[in-house]
């Protein structure tokens, strides 16, 4: 059983996010960089949208009640609309109005008071889906046993990256916006998104690479406090035990990685 | 704050179990794996030897009280003995004997029905310190600035390994033989031990992907109702609620990873 030693970063998102530990991914990233200082949560859920996440979100974020007893998650990383935006009548399809409303709801259960969720410590990053590339999709299922049909289409996932901002300016939340970037590094080309992505949909290691810089330029830029070069490890580094070995049981006392509470 | 969905293992050791999100390494590669079954905890301390860490796992690991509320630890990986093994005067070395008891101390802690912090539902596995490639490892300390000097020996490391094996028989714990592993793919030769390290003692990519593996065989092997095969995600995958997507807040419901249980 381990006990609450360190605060934690929790990400939530669908397959982007469960395969972030994989291909150097942005998860295995940055629970490298925070290594001694937070732990990093991947509560990523492959193919799930907005609508199937908040009754899992409910239970995967404790409540007022437990908060006390578990890591505090000090930053919450909020990644949707890959799925949400397969076509109709794909059962994946979240319509456009209710993915922001989810997306909020999701906000509200952390920053709201009266929400039993209330987390008054946690930071909040959105980050948009990035880019599909339809002809690769395209390729990708058609190669499946049995064929798949072409299952996302590029400006709806764009439709739904921008809904992803909207969402970030009307509640003050930065965003992270992933499908820009993406873009951008493929010279605003859908075809040279190929250089990203694995089948179309899903980033390989030089697109994770980019999800991992564009957030850890958010925490730094939203939440300067939070990023790890600002965090103390949790227990001192060794080379201080190293000079003083006849204390190291004062020495290894947990610490707070925030130095200053 | 994170509820307590998923059950976890927790990686206690030096700074090859720090480092092991980074380099596609072993840790990343057992968050992968795992991912949506248990979370993988790093409790790796560069530097640390088992003097150290002792004030420290208690620290880490819950007693019995706290036990109820946190995250529980199915599997503990005990992986030290490359810093025990520097040779004195380096106030990172521990005595061969000690270390064997400090070992034992680790295991007792977790075992014994008198300590505060026992655990059965535990299962636990030791791992051997890598060979040191001394060649390797003197010219990565002369490259440093300023120099510094060759801080192992080969054959030390050896008996470190060889003492970690003996605890593992004497307290019936299995143990994965890294050094063995590593030393057997280097052809049994020193100097092609760098193939597998980055500086002599540290491991690369080639060198993490031989303790994944020797990992993932030992659960297997020694607790295959832990191995990630015979789990089940704790919530259902996509596919089952797309069938049935008008049932999505039932399907969505926390299960046990233990699919008996």
């Amino acid at each position: 059983m381990a006990a609450n030693v360190q605060d934690a970063i929790m990400l939530l998102g669908d397959s982007l996010t469960q395969g972030g530990y994989d291909l150097n991914g942005f998860v295995a990233k940055l629970a490298h960089v925070y290594n001694r200082k937070m732990d990093v949560i991947n509560r990523g859920f492959s193919g799930y949208n907005t609508d199937w996440i908040l009754p899992v979100f409910e239970q995967c974020f404790a409540t007022q009640h437990e908060q006390q007893h578990v890591p505090k998650i000090r930053l919450l990383v909020i990644w949707f609309g890959a799925n949400d935006a397969a076509p109709p009548p794909k059962p994946q399809h979240v319509p456009l109005d209710r993915f922001r409303a989810n997306l909020r709801k999701l906000i509200w259960m952390v920053r709201a008071p009266e929400s039993p969720h209330y987390s008054p410590e946690t930071r909040i990053i959105l980050m948009t889906p990035p880019p599909v590339n339809t002809a690769q999709r395209e390729r990708a299922q058609l190669a499946k046993s049995p064929p798949k049909e072409l299952d996302r289409e590029f400006e709806t996932t764009r439709r739904y990256a921008e809904a992803v901002k909207e969402v970030g300016k009307a509640e003050s939340v930065p965003v992270v916006d992933l499908w820009e970037n993406l873009y951008e590094a493929a010279g605003r080309e859908e075809e040279k998104l190929e250089d990203f992505l694995t089948d179309g949909l899903h980033l390989n290691e030089k697109g994770y690479a980019i999800v991992f810089e564009g957030l850890e330029k958010a925490i730094k830029d939203a939440y300067p406090e939070y990023h790890y070069d600002n965090l103390q490890s949790v227990f001192i580094y060794f080379d201080l035990i190293a000079e003083n070995p006849d204390k190291y049981m004062e020495l290894t006392k947990k610490r707070s990685a925030f130095a200053h509470s």
